[in-house]
């Protein structure tokens, strides 16, 4: 329950320090300092020493941090030292892409069902995983599935979600974009293109 | 200059409002309480208050907030009145699904350009943007393109990301997964589609 008390920021950083952990482990070193971990992921050293305080991280002075140790911590923190399994909805351009990603499985994540509602889509077979019709659905539970992937048009996006949680998902990332709404205790996050790339010109100088 | 002083987090928000009142317009809707563009967005009212206060826009009491002119005077903060051109480096699945992605126009974005190493993809059309050879990147300045995406393998981010500054590019949107190091003035938004899964099962109950 103590983990519980770790700031939705931190949470948010974990996954960053976790990739610049494994990619320095692909490396071959052992340990590293927070300064050198800075410069890898773009996150400043003191940040970085404070989120890991959090769960009793300290490092050692001169040496740093062990490479593995603080990996493995990281992803039990982030409860994914068991595969996780999700469940894409909508094998459109996007999911289609998100289901052809490679990137999952270091994190212990794996997409194990795919639905559609388009007959067409249906049977068809993307990377191992047979998309099936969307009334299947609520066979999740039985396959403890507990992550949901949207990836439908905005119109069918809440309606989606409340399959979703109906089937027994607890966590939904939502690539619609729009505003979905779940009981509190469903964490839904969302990823809309488009809305990530209309915050860049507000950076750009005025031309 | 006094935009200058808006803090990241509610830059960040600022295209989440956005969407609920372009969203708010289409529905025929005048006016609207931060209430009830909270409910929409889902982010609680006295953020948006707060937010839309940076910019001196304080509603009318019992009215609420003018739906257009609100959206209107987001999009300028935003700097999003005028189109913003886009080029697209890599044309793989995620690239692809980015290319056929409809919803950048209402946020007038346009991605006026996509380069590929592959030989075997360059000269094809997609989406009504036909692939060069990355050796055209430099042409970019000429054709006013300040935002650059980034939808490489990770091995190439970086050169990528360089090549993209060298042309001139202000702002990268990064769906590489990994941290590239660029020019201070260059604002980055990394969207790693894994990482972003990755964060969802700390939040969910112990099976």
């Amino acid at each position: 329950m103590r983990y519980r008390r770790i700031p939705d920021e931190t949470v948010r950083r974990l996954p960053v320090y976790l990739r610049g952990l494994l990619f320095t482990s692909e490396q071959g070193q052992e340990n590293i300092s927070s300064q050198n971990l800075a410069d890898l992921v773009g996150v400043d050293a003191w940040q970085i020493r404070k989120d890991f305080s959090y769960f009793g991280e300290l490092g050692t002075r001169g040496v740093g941090y062990s490479v593995e140790k603080l990996a493995a911590q990281t992803k039990k923190i982030l409860k994914i030292t068991i595969v996780q399994k999700a469940a894409l909805v909508g094998v459109g351009n996007i999911g289609s892409a998100v289901l052809a990603y490679t990137g999952f499985a270091k994190y212990g994540l794996n997409i194990a069902a795919a639905f559609d509602v388009d007959s067409k889509k249906v049977g068809r077979k993307i990377d191992n995983v047979v998309v099936q019709d969307i009334s299947n659905l609520r066979r999740l539970k039985k396959q403890k599935i507990m992550l949901g992937i949207i990836a439908v048009p905005r119109q069918a996006a809440q309606d989606t979600a409340d399959k979703l949680v109906k089937a027994g998902i607890k966590g939904i990332l939502n690539f619609s974009p729009c505003h979905i709404t779940v009981p509190k205790k469903v964490k839904v996050i969302t990823i809309d293109i488009a809305m990530e790339l209309a915050r860049l010109p507000y950076y750009m100088p005025a031309s």
